[in-house]
């Protein structure tokens, strides 16, 4: 379902279209920037819809953005999808009632948070996020839908830095759906 | 253009899913919280239509959406309209090179930036956020966009607290789109 079909010269399109900024947010870090996918508005609907295309006919109640750069593309996703969209935020930044959970980064911790009244037991969840890295937020986030009884059936990114093999950290058994590599 | 003529049933349809969150971010201040629109999926569809609505016919090269909130509808609307979308951050969040603009705030001030690769000269802007309070974004957003001599053509809006005045900071000529008010 969700292997990556487009053809080489689109995805080349596509990439060349992905900035890559040396030394963001520091030194040594080549951050990728999809900024230009988001600015022609050709490119804009283009990434929507492929990033839709591995999940076409699944049943999927929520697609879950990782704040800030997955509620981009994210609510684009959802609404091609039909389905609701659920912002996953940092610290403090939901106003109401939270469920949350802390992770591990290189250096010290960080958590997510959700609003308690979006995904419920049993929902269908996608996961979306501009960029898989090191894997780490997503790993987070999945752990977090599922202790609310979320039944995660995916996970979308526009970008997947594949050197960092995010991947081992997600459900070896559901499809990870990255539109670009690296 | 932009009068809102979306019927009461509807409108009160859609204020029933803005949440009221009192003391949030902090005491005294009662928040408006748009996420229910997003969670639901035919809230999610129907917004992102209503605000688009009003701009249909006008000639739109960018939605530049405010950080973060303005993200989430604002790449919707730029799709439907067929414009590009610009994110409008805060210091630091955009990698490439940046325009920026200081703004005052009740205590102190602070700043937007954007890259100045985005909007250029002559470009036609819909300035877009969920919320409009005090206006003081949005007049510092239509000012750093006027600096790279955009054009701005009108705001759009999930919902506005009328009481605040924040229109009066924003050109009086120009089309305000707000969906609900309160």
């Amino acid at each position: 379902m969700a292997h990556s079909n487009i053809d080489k010269s689109l995805r080349d399109l596509l990439l060349g279209n992905v900035r890559s900024v040396p030394n963001f947010p520091k030194p040594g870090i080549i951050f990728k920037d999809i900024t230009p996918l988001l600015q022609d508005r050709y490119l804009l609907e283009l990434t929507s819809r492929l990033l839709a295309e591995p999940f076409r006919g699944a049943k999927i109640d929520f697609v879950a953005g990782l704040e800030s750069r997955g509620f981009l593309f994210g609510t684009n996703l959802a609404q091609d999808l039909h389905a609701g969209f659920v912002p996953i935020r940092k610290p403090g930044k939901l106003p109401a009632s939270t469920h949350s959970i802390e992770y591990e980064l290189e250096y010290g911790t960080d958590s997510l948070e959700v609003h308690t009244d979006s995904i419920q037991s049993g929902d269908n969840v996608l996961i979306h996020d501009d960029l898989m890295a090191t894997g780490g937020t997503s790993a987070a986030a999945s752990n977090l839908i599922r202790k609310m009884g979320g039944n995660i059936i995916g996970y979308s990114f526009v970008m997947e830095i594949s050197a960092l093999g995010g991947r081992r950290f997600l459900d070896q058994n559901l499809p990870v759906h990255s539109l670009l590599k690296v």
